[in-house]
């Protein structure tokens, strides 16, 4: 089962204020110009399609960040699925305060929620079988975190948060020079012994190289679905009796094909385009005088 | 003509370091780990796709953050259109850093040329009429600066930056009181004398209103093309002599349709999609040694 | 009418405690010398000149930075007129904290208020006229935000934020090449379409020029006032119907002659020393046990 | 001999940058519209009245911080009186630098250079006698170091850099409890081995109280001239062999009494104008095309 | 007697949260994965060894800084002394911020206790001798005000905070020309006249030299015992009425010959090992459900 | 073997840094005071006793973070052995850069030497055995990645950098419910496929209960050398063909007792001691003139 992790409050408010002060720079000259100073507003978000939501409490923060007597009311949570139409939220407080946030509110609203939606799709193609269904490091410049989190809303599983949280060892890794079993050997040694290790492997002899090297992870990069296939076999035949290494595929898999990957037995496949290539999703935001 | 105004270079480094600090956090575990230190490389840059180039110099900030002697050559410039499989840029140097700088790299490039290419078909659709493509506040957090220069690299042009860099009326203004005569004349007493103001009107009597209290400019908003001709009928009628009033057309505007409404001869068109979802292009970056 | 824009709680807060961070470094060491620990006391801000008051939230603010504790009564509030001898507000709380946030407070109190107060006395002296009296960017660096808000404190306008909030052609881009009407032109090719133009010139030929090329504004840069007053009419000429261009007199002008400018009829008269040169005001601060 | 000491690069930097940050914002929106990409411009500082500089190498960091390749010649050194008429410093590079940078230099320089003006008119008037002029702690929030260091340039001397920098018990504190000689006392036990004490002192017995306490500095404040010379006398009578005790004279003293203080005999005259209120000198800054 | 001044909240604040980023990262695997969201735990601090207590705040500022609702009752002071098996706080609130914040509370703990318990050992050692026990600038970078807190809840006192907190001429200065005295002299000339001067000495000649040069205070460095005391006689000699000038030992200074200096007459002895050597105390963190 | 991975230039910056702001302040009134403005002088570090050299990079970032045209000559690396009296690092330049630097050069030098003395001395207790010496979390706050190098600088290996780190089950986890094999299970579930999981043990029960759970790494606390025996044997006996399960022990591991708990086999011992007990070494740097 994939566990939604809450996010870290300070990551929430770094990341909304960062957004806040590129969007409002010295000041909302409109509002202020236009909107009578004291007087309050309601908000209601509504979805204007069928989504998976996350980034609720992002969406919060930016309305909070401005004023802690901001009131809010949620009829739904992060990673629930909401119906066009329905509204989820509604905001009430300072009328100024509810315009100002809004843009940002919804900027991270609509991004995080298009990739749950996205990521929701890939989880249902794959339900049944043993595959999880696992982000990359593709995503947004600055937002990694949060799009991560957004991921699991979508009930899909994380792979490394970065470059310092894992060891895997990919084809221009290879291209410098050593082969699959040499080079896993050479990070056995130097690297912490908490860490595992994972290989991106090409052919069914780099998976028999890499198996005989001990590496924990096998990456089956641009394989087709039937050679996967053939290499989870491989896998398992070298560990008849218990099941150590793992398996992912990765690699011009889409919503079309997602599930022949996972048929052919590997424990997960990586998609990039989770978190590069989600659409938003269409929410709206409309206030009314309080 | 649209005019690419090059980026700020502290923009640039800010965004590049933030992303590098993200992405590496405490150390680039596996390539310290099997690459051996001092080892050269070459990397290339190849587009996987057609596309129009946007955010090369932030790639290559990528690199040089870490090093001052990695070397770049461009075969291409932001703006550019580049034919699926071209290598349009080269990186040497230590070959650590450029397994630890690859993927912030090409996070930002795919992203940015995704946002340029998109744009390129949408002022391709209008190529021959008056009517500028413009962007909106609807862009990645944290990135607004960079994803609307790639904006103006595929053709296109800026709206507003943020709420202080313009003064726009919207309909949740106008929801909270007031009509959008007297709003607009509110404003006028209070904003600064160098600052237009814009409106935004969703039936003929507000564009006539909207005349009337002398706003600059009008945003057109989720109107059919035919309302959006008799609206700017009724600007034209207005103003005799001398156009001083601009029209923009904007909501449910998509590559389909985009051509009906500028024929309908508005001034611009915003397209919230060219930021919000454009899908990363497919860019490959392969390492040899060097 | 002038309008007092409630000054950022961000903006407030970040320049307090740059101040305190200055003022303190590593702690006050008389006062945790001499005073005891826990001793209350009660502070009095006396007016000891005649003044228009400004800053007064950035004064309470740096009593509160330290202790949230501390009580604060005002007895006016920012834009007020104050007589010599009045005590317009008391601080009561913990001594240590009223003596290490004493000289702050004051130095923002008594700088703010100078420029109030001096500029109320532009104010007073255009009385009756249809001109706005405006300040520029020559503030103290650091501090724009806070003297700019001061100046509207004191019942002027705020012109230019900064070099991003608005366009205004000056000599010295004319000196780089180009005629008025020509740079006019170029300009509005290149600026965002919610952005007004206006140019500085020196001579009535420049005026026409300015017009012709449909700038928005015209500054009227040291020309007498029986100059302004040849340009003022040049530009009603051009536009019998309906006033749209602006004009703004600069350069040379003190309390002095400031009347003779505005019965000119130019709409606005800016003032280096509304901000670069206004005296601080004398305020006292005496603390008593409490 | 007042010697002035360099300012440390740091806060050169950090000063110019906060203060280029502040008025340029997302970008120089003019000067990037009218002016040629890559066109060189020369730029010369001219004193529009005499005035003793101070400030040139913040000047010149406005500039340099943008661009490394500007060319700055300066025919004058912070510290020298200029007449007026002057041109002493060329700034020659790109000509979009210049135009950015220069309100920047110009609020420094005029700032800081009417700093040293008048305090050196303030040493000038006690020339001859042993009376050193010293600044106080009412500076502009935020630029304390800048300007102290401007009254060093104009021949003065500084008081305490902040509350850490010295102990100096004032009215305030005496007037939360305590005699002067019992307050010294209190803070001799306390404060380190390396720090003098400073008392402020307000009548004749009160001098004599804070010498039996051994004061090392007595602050004579609010005092007439008649006075503060039967003050030194004591000092000097309970010293007679060998005078330690330093004597401070402030409050109400201006250039027209200040010499009357100095033959009184203090060892120094802290003059709080020096700071928070010496008018910005005038200044030019023209460019042409280079 | 040496004085605790309550550490600033900004200081313990700053050095908490840097704390906490550097041993928290991206989130704490451990706890998360396997403690019960929402679980309350209740902890034990104890001491494992005899100790006197410094940093109980700091420790607790590691729990409050994630959840302000965590409970702390405490049982002991800084400053006290604590026997071996004793439970001096106990922390209740969410066992996972508890386990999140239990090392880098241990961290600050475990060092400061360390200093105040090295640090008391010195004190008495000298006990009933007029001398101070002092600290050095051989602090752990990043910790000084913290380190030096320590000092003070161990009966200690401080020497210089740094650089720009006193003048103290040593060895290296001397070094570079210029004999005691008439650097001291140098000195004078330019300091403010708040500081006193500090000068090291190493023979009796410079002993002289120094005293006639009226430095403020002598630090006897390296000498024997037996050197100090002829030093100190010395400079009692000099001041036969009155003594002005202060004397420090430092150098080869430890617990076992501390008292022989101290006997020999000097005012301070410091010691860089109260803060550059001093071991961890060994305090448990004992966690149970709630 | 173990590696010593190079320091981060950022992190050794911004350490280097934060201590020159921590020690400097607004400047080194004695040196600027004392030494005449542009003297050269030459500086050379003397170990003062045996020792093993770590942080020498860091040392010279505090001379060139000033100036970078000081020249540096080194006669050793760090890792390297340094016997007492041997001068191994001139450093040559401005002599007020050499004054306000040397202070923060030393307090790093001489504490992380520090740590790879004491480490070494365990390194060598364990030599000939299988065993590594790992650190733990116990490091001062603020420079965990410098003390964690000066550990692999003196021989040792590094354990989790931070909780983010790595999975490592701790009594504190244990007591708030779960037995060993429980809470292992529940972690594997939750945590990332890259991440291996490491178990505190402290019975030979739970040994068995971790193997069964499928433990990655079993830490032995506070058992007995023989105790450690009879646990590594139960685990080799679990694994008879191929060894995947490590084994770490900890807890009242002292210089005297490090080798026989080596002997009784296990993979890992950690110390805490190496980094937060580790006394300084001596080092000595004195200046002449150049």
């Amino acid at each position: 089962m994939s566990m939604i992790i809450p996010l870290d409050p300070e990551t929430i408010f770094n990341a909304v204020n960062a957004a806040l002060d590129e969007d409002i720079g010295r000041g909302d000259l409109t509002s202020r110009s236009v909107v009578r100073f004291g007087q309050k507003g309601r908000g209601a978000f509504m979805a204007k399609q069928d989504l998976t939501l996350a980034g609720l409490e992002v969406a919060d923060a930016a309305f909070t960040a401005f004023d802690p007597y901001i009131q809010i009311e949620s009829a739904a949570a992060d990673g629930e699925e909401i119906g066009e139409g329905k509204v989820f939220a509604r905001v009430t407080g300072d009328a100024q305060v509810l315009l100002a946030a809004e843009r940002v509110a919804l900027n991270f609203l609509q991004r995080l929620s298009g990739i749950a939606t996205l990521t929701r799709k890939y989880v249902a193609a794959v339900a049944g079988t043993q595959t999880k269904i696992v982000d990359t490091r593709k995503t947004t410049p600055g937002l990694r975190l949060l799009e991560k989190y957004a991921v699991t809303a979508g009930g899909g599983h994380n792979h490394r948060l970065g470059l310092d949280d894992g060891v895997l060892i990919k084809d221009n890794h290879l291209a410098l020079g050593g082969g699959v079993g040499e080079t896993v050997r050479r990070a056995r040694e130097v690297v912490g012994h908490l860490h595992k290790i994972e290989v991106e492997v090409a052919t069914l002899e780099q998976v028999k190289e890499a198996l005989a090297a001990k590496a924990d992870i096998l990456l089956l990069d641009n394989m087709t679905p039937e050679l996967v296939r053939q290499a989870v076999e491989i896998v398992h035949a070298h560990e008849p009796n218990e099941r150590r290494t793992l398996t992912e595929a990765s690699g011009g898999i889409t919503l079309t094909n997602v599930r022949e990957y996972a048929e052919a037995g590997v424990d997960m496949i990586s998609i990039g385009a989770l978190t590069h290539s989600a659409p938003a999703v269409d929410i709206s935001f409309k206030i009314k005088p309080a």
